[in-house]
């Protein structure tokens, strides 16, 4: 089967959300002449992502999309007293334009050329828990050259719930080992490759800035030989290598007719 | 409020899928060694367009995408004594390929440049019945350059079911009122406005050949003035109109933050 599609992980992935929300939140706390500790209310904001997702794939939670999400995190944050940032300084436009931060982040500088150049070749998509006009806002934000918006949204479901990679190739209506989920975090890949999708791993170690501990990353490529189908260490690498002739299996991916 | 979205009906508004079918058929028939009216063919097909959606929107077929129902239509053409193109000289394969003669529609020849000059305003998606990866595929065929797509796949209805025009408003999370809807076909651009929708109609008079009486052009553009907020001869037009300082409502066009 010829390679056809790429799907991709976004944030932390594609795009530098721990810096660019940094940057929108202490740009947002000068406007109000407040200090902030801008990374560490970064840091809390995802921190909330997983367990609020979590309560959403138990049915805890009705679906509501990724936005919303954020916005209850945000709330949880302002009544926070770690943080300058409160509901005694906010209104609802304030909150409104400060949760809007996710939809402001800057691509790491090799995810447009490599985006670019393995648009020539193959569909590319976000496969990210992102909704829809997050994911097309943070393309015209970046430039990010999709060809299609794929995702969390249209299944009804947060990744790593396999129902949002059956969507994928549902939608795309080919077949599963002719998607291949690139991503920085293994347990999305493992997820894609439950299905059947090949997988591609691409190296964020920068994602959660200083803190290692947080970092997907395996100690050795060797870890992951031969469970991931390739390791690149950004974009434009993955496109040289999906481009070479010098892959084990050519005839794997020339061929996206 | 400012206009922030435009979304395009496809099939006749953005491509020319008449001659791009006929184009299809007959370099198909002409691999098969057989003569067939192309034009006829790409006409009849189409013309069972309207009724096969009627099946889906009045529940009479469940949900199938425009793909599946291009395929029906296919079968009973094959089994016409019109064509030369029948079961007889057809094996699956053959029929596969030729249904994705929809995949491969030529844009009309101001949609490229009308589209790149919009993208950089405003938000530009198809919204048409075409399910996802048919308009994935028209774009990567036509260079289209879409931000997102969005139409009847989403919404699990058919234009002109207010179902499709309503997830455009809530997909994009923004106001009726902020969004445009751009068509060749008024009945398209009525529907859109009864949710609060902006409307631009864009002529296509030769949408269906030298067959005048198919062609949904008003008479007189004083017809619909009043009733459509913009009137274009093509995209590159719809462009200047939108990037204009002389229309009627400036502050409506102007402001896309």
């Amino acid at each position: 089967m010829p390679l056809k599609a790429l799907v991709f992980d976004v944030f932390g992935t594609v795009v530098d959300w721990r810096s660019s929300i940094a940057r929108e939140v202490h740009t947002f706390a000068l406007k109000k002449g407040l200090a902030i500790d801008a990374y560490g209310f970064a840091d809390e904001w995802r921190s909330c992502y997983g367990p609020n997702m979590d309560k959403v794939r138990r049915n805890n939670l009705a679906w509501i999309n990724l936005d919303d999400l954020h916005r209850m995190a945000l709330n949880r944050l302002l009544n926070s007293k770690r943080f300058s940032l409160n509901h005694m300084n906010m209104d609802e436009v304030d909150k409104k334009e400060l949760n809007k931060a996710w939809h402001k982040l800057e691509p790491w500088s090799d995810s447009i050329i490599g985006l670019n150049r393995l648009k020539e070749r193959f569909i590319i998509a976000p496969l990210s828990n992102g909704n829809i006009s997050l994911m097309t806002n943070l393309s015209k934000y970046g430039q990010l050259p999709w060809d299609c918006i794929l995702g969390a949204e249209l299944a009804k479901h947060y990744k790593p719930d396999m129902e949002v990679y059956q969507s994928a190739i549902d939608i795309l209506g080919i077949q599963p080992s002719e998607i291949m989920m690139v991503a920085a975090h293994l347990s999305d890949l493992y997820a894609a490759r439950k299905l059947g999708m090949k997988t591609a791993f691409v190296y964020r170690p920068d994602e959660f800035g200083n803190d290692v501990s947080s970092i997907d990353v395996p100690d050795v490529v060797k870890d992951i030989v031969g469970e991931i189908d390739v390791v690149a260490k950004d974009m434009i690498d993955l496109s040289n290598q999906l481009h070479s002739k010098d892959m084990n299996n050519p005839d794997t991916y020339y061929n996206t007719s």
